[in-house]
């Protein structure tokens, strides 16, 4: 019947068994969703019914739950639960998600929930929490199975029978030594394909690709992407193994850190969504646009250096905006292009003296390009011929400048360790305004008295 | 002893080993390497060796091995191989893979090596290849195991061994009726955890999120990623299972989708990356720069049509590039806020008046910032109350407009279904750019007799 039934008849059907106390008919249903669609109903749910649904939850499904929640949700479920029940489902959810979500909250609530969870659960929470922000320790479960090198196959299916129910992944087996230390792994596939006798030290892959503790996530990403794994496993200093990081978590590191390439290139300020109010988007977006309205003013005071020239010839003015557009422009297609292959390259010198060479072409090409076109247009326009040269010299000059401040700028922050993206759009197109007026100004001036 | 070799060791080592004939150790060596890692050492191999490299493959390492090349090197390994050799590691790739590969290839080349893969194979692909680009189709793969749902657990479990080589994916059996029809889904987890004389129709779910052979990559991928699934399967107009499609194959999209976003949002052209030669990539610019180019020239003409106001008060052009660069920057933010936003959300009448609404607010809440400063400055600078009072209503005026348009613009390409990202930064910037001279000007020339 339900795999017929539509988003809204299921959210209709599971209303209905709320009011009418079918607790049975909700558990049947509950048990063939998704977490992703459980909690899209929670969230669509009239607020009369969300608590006796949180009620009629198993625990599971609650830690479930919680995991597809945004974090108003889950406080909001946390405080609807109490804490002695919210205490069990912490004990469920997976250490990464519980870290992520202990972190936003008072540090008395913090100290009451572990406190009331599972010792062994609290414990492992409390280390992840202590390792830095976006890093492989912060992302990791201990929900893993592992096993030693003596194993026979049998024993090895027999161990992961047992847990899992527990394990977040059961496709790789990692093998430890007797100081936790990891020597190898085992994908479930070669277990199922060999002998039941045969041992593990022979079957076993010994050269593991691993993460540390303190790996940066994008890192991480790079690895699991690269390797297509399904999870990857983290040690720490001396080798231990301490946990696994499952490939969900790195689609959700890669969206994320587009986002934020995005978010920088663009200076739109940190984590503005459809749903985040005006008054927060215009905050959060202001100190970007006010240090740009002064860089902005610098252009203003190189014109007022050139009032005489611009007196003498007002059409000056005209190509202005043209010019100084076009430099922003290229500098910021070289840009994107040097922030998106930082990301997927190794960088070392010789990537960096080719890849400035390179511009330094592509500039040239594309002013040499436009200059031409752009002499042409100004001569027809005006009917000026040495109009026309100081318009297409300018901009042959600026188009080779902006894209090279387009490369250098952020190879130079990379180098220094800033991030790249940092030199956003808007950064690197104000920066240029300055460059192309000076150059334009000056070209300018130099011929003024051909221009008058 | 592998375990603790560099890749450089690695790599010495496996040059030895083709140098002095040593089959044995070559292939003992490869067995502990991953499909990556090969593919480094490959490319990383002097030319003279490669050929014997190669040789030294079987064919299960050579299709891990073609899987990870980029196109040229994948061409230059099917020459290096021969037509029959290079059929039978065609035999082992995956589906999707080959069929991108023969993508690229010669109508006649495509044939030969067609006519020499096992029927099945080559039907298949042949198959894929019908399917529009970018779609799950495309993206899919055969290998995977069906099972029906009279099965026992433990027949279920027997086929999977039986086919754990060949499946892409062990965690989820797909259930299908007679008809090849899609019913259910089991994740193996839950056959290891049921008794073997269950029958799948008991413990499977009936509600299979799947996707559809046309549906987009991006679809597919966002399936997948709210899920949290490993794999989804694939089935065409009438259900009918026909295929799965594995997450690394998501996050190598979800990485390629993020990248055009920035190259669009940039205007840097399609694929430029480190590698691209200058003449290429200045060939894929240049169409928009002389597109710009020319909406620039619009902004020219518009400032000699207030030639006579610009005569007038020359330091008028001094706040020509603020102005313009301001209401450019507000439109880039505005415009990633909305591009990625169209990523993760659902988009109805709705959202869009509460976000249009949402962006006027923006826009007054930072043209009122910025123009009240950029009045006292004005002022303070040149010493002209007026001055300053039409620089500022100037400013607030254009970053409401700005913000706007960027905000406007792309919801609007995206109701017409074209791709919102096209609007890049560059082009909402020179729009802004005429919407702030005409704005500018238009006041300045109202206020031009207080002015003087």
């Amino acid at each position: 019947m339900i795999k017929n039934m539509t988003e809204d008849q299921i959210t209709l059907y599971i209303i209905k068994a709320l009011k009418e106390n079918r607790h049975k008919e909700f558990e049947a249903m509950i048990d063939e969703l998704q977490p992703y669609d459980i909690a899209k109903i929670y969230e669509e749910l009239p607020l009369k019914h969300k608590k006796r649904f949180l009620l009629y939850l198993n625990i599971d499904s609650l830690a479930d739950l919680m995991q597809e929640l945004t974090k108003e949700d889950q406080l909001d479920v946390l405080n609807k639960l109490g804490i002695e029940k919210s205490a069990k489902v912490l004990d469920e959810m997976d250490n990464d998600d519980l870290a992520s979500l202990l972190d936003d909250l008072s540090p008395e609530k913090i100290t009451i929930l572990l406190s009331k969870m599972k010792k062994e659960e609290s414990d492992i929470v409390q280390d992840i929490m202590n390792y830095p922000a976006e890093t492989a320790g912060r992302l990791m479960t201990n929900r893993f199975v592992w096993i030693r090198d003596y194993y026979s196959t049998r024993e090895a299916v027999a161990k992961l029978k047992t847990f899992a129910d527990f394990a977040e992944t059961i496709n790789y087996l990692y093998v430890v030594d007797q100081n936790r230390q990891l020597v190898g792994v085992v994908s479930y596939r070669d277990l199922l394909m060999a002998e039941p006798t045969e041992l593990i030290r022979n079957i076993m892959y010994e050269r593991v690709i691993s993460a540390h503790v303190e790996t940066d996530q994008e890192e991480v990403a790079r690895l699991i992407e690269r390797y297509d794994f399904l999870a990857i496993p983290v040690v720490d200093e001396d080798k231990t193994l301490v946990g696994i990081i499952t490939v969900d978590d790195v689609i959700d590191i890669v969206i994320k850190e587009a986002n934020e390439d995005i978010e920088k290139l663009s200076a739109s300020g940190k984590s503005i969504d459809f749903d985040t109010p005006a008054f927060v988007a215009a905050y959060r977006r202001l100190p970007w646009l006010i240090l740009l309205l002064f860089i902005g003013l610098i252009s203003g005071s190189i014109i007022s250096g050139y009032e005489e020239t611009l007196e003498k010839v007002v059409a000056l003015a005209f190509f202005m905006p043209m010019i100084a557009g076009m430099t922003g422009n290229t500098g910021t297609q070289s840009l994107a292009v040097v922030v998106r292959g930082l990301v997927s390259n190794d960088i070392d010198k010789n990537v960096v003296s080719r890849l400035v060479l390179r511009e330094t072409g592509v500039g040239i090409l594309i002013g040499l390009t436009c200059g031409v076109l752009i002499s042409i247009i100004a001569y027809v326009w005006r009917g000026d011929p040495i109009l026309g040269l100081v318009v297409g010299a300018s901009l042959l000059l600026t188009l080779i400048i902006g894209t090279l401040a387009g490369t250098v700028i952020p190879l130079i922050l990379y180098r220094f360790n800033i991030d790249p993206a940092i030199a956003s759009g808007p950064l690197i197109t104000t920066l240029n305004d300055i460059f192309s007026l000076v150059t334009y100004f000056g070209i300018a001036t130099m011929f003024i008295q051909y221009l008058m």
